[in-house]
């Protein structure tokens, strides 16, 4: 049987890494979400950077630049992590490639890409990554991004519902404390996040900054059938007829960035 | 209003150590526990060390050697970090100084010693504990020793109910995603301790060594009344005269360790 476990933050990733080749990286508000939204609504390829350094650099290259600092777009781009801003530019985004670096979830995915296989989640995507994942004959960590390293309760709600699906297919068990945490606190908020999250930090921070209407868009289930996997540095979308094949296999017949 | 936050582990007290003098270390399974049931049951002093190797250097000057590494006691010592054990040894112990080292509650107490005001929590002395910390004029921090710096469930619970407890009273207010987080899983697990732990991982471990008396002991809130304060690197019994003093009061008239 193989293992999925929960690491509540890039902090903890040194804790948790070892013994896992397959990493879902999570950031509801609003990384992760944006990124299958974007992926799902045209544009073809994502470069995710760490710092404003480098997506600057692959600006200046060409790509489209995309840069979230504490909840806001960094000056000198004008695009950053709202899911909606990525539906409403859709024509004209259709087909480019945009770089995006963000305060936690691009931080994330950077630590993560030392691993063979690097997929993203989000509440959006949650049925058809599950749907994937529950295929993948490989143990499995779900990384929440989390808040400058901290602990936050979005990334554990959806960590949570992961985790507890694919143990309810008997496949996969868990172990650490994380995970048993995760999925109780998932199973709890389920039935009104909206209500659950009311004492977000996050959310309270993004509420300062008038984006209800992208709060309410992450936290909305199985809006994208996108699962973003992250293939020789860009975020491709896994084409629908990989999705029964395992990662390896998969990776095998994508189109080479 | 002060704050009331709570840390996992001490993985993450640098993130969460800014603005708190005041910090609760909590390892309900099991050094905490043994700490508070010690100091009540006549020990005088306990001296809380990171290393085998210091416990050792304190053992051969004349301290009560008591060392734990993964719940065993290490080889060259009698003692480790069962309550029980404390109780049963009372009368040889009376009036003695311990050194105390194990695997995650003396690293935790040792990370916070920088601060101005150290005190012990368990679930064995949560009512006292939260009475004097009622009292306190300042931001609290709640620091989980967790398990080899990762999150565990048993110090998360505890953590959670001195939350809640203090934020009951409308004098302190959490800030953080980790103390919701907290404050819910202690109120889904009161009710029934054993059956939210069965899966937690420390558990287990615990139930392999044979050690279920002692686990029982350390869920049992209220066994106690000490609250623990560390004093020039001594665990000292708080005094009871001194209970309704700030804790900067209460050290100038305790007796000189």
């Amino acid at each position: 049987m193989n293992y999925v476990e929960v690491c509540f933050s890039p902090a903890e990733y040194p804790l948790y890494r070892e013994h896992f080749e397959l990493v879902v990286v999570i950031d509801v508000l609003r990384a992760t979400s944006a990124i299958c939204t974007a992926l799902e609504n045209g544009i073809s390829k994502i470069k995710p950077v760490a710092s404003v350094e480098d997506a600057k650099y692959w600006q200046d290259k060409g790509f489209i630049g995309a840069a979230e600092r504490n909840g806001e777009i960094v000056e000198g781009f004008d695009l950053g992590n709202s899911p909606i801003a990525y539906i409403e530019r859709a024509q004209e985004l259709a087909g480019k490639t945009v770089v995006l670096t963000t305060t936690n979830g691009t931080k994330a995915i950077d630590i993560a890409s030392e691993k063979e296989t690097v997929v993203i989640g989000a509440l959006n995507n949650l049925d058809a990554l599950c749907d994937w994942l529950k295929l993948q004959d490989e143990n499995i960590l779900i990384l929440g991004s989390g808040w400058k390293d901290k602990f936050n309760l979005e990334d554990t709600i959806c960590a949570g519902a992961i985790a507890d699906r694919l143990i309810d297919t008997g496949l996969f068990k868990a172990d650490e404390d994380s995970t048993v945490a995760a999925k109780f606190i998932y199973r709890s908020a389920r039935d009104n996040m909206f209500a659950f999250l009311r004492a977000s930090s996050h959310r309270r921070r993004l509420r300062k900054l008038n984006l209800s209407e992208d709060v309410k868009y992450c936290l909305t289930p199985n809006n994208s059938t996108t699962i973003p996997i992250l293939e020789d540095g860009f975020l491709v979308r896994l084409e629908d007829s990989k999705r029964s094949s395992s990662p390896t296999a998969a990776k095998q017949n994508l189109p080479v960035s």
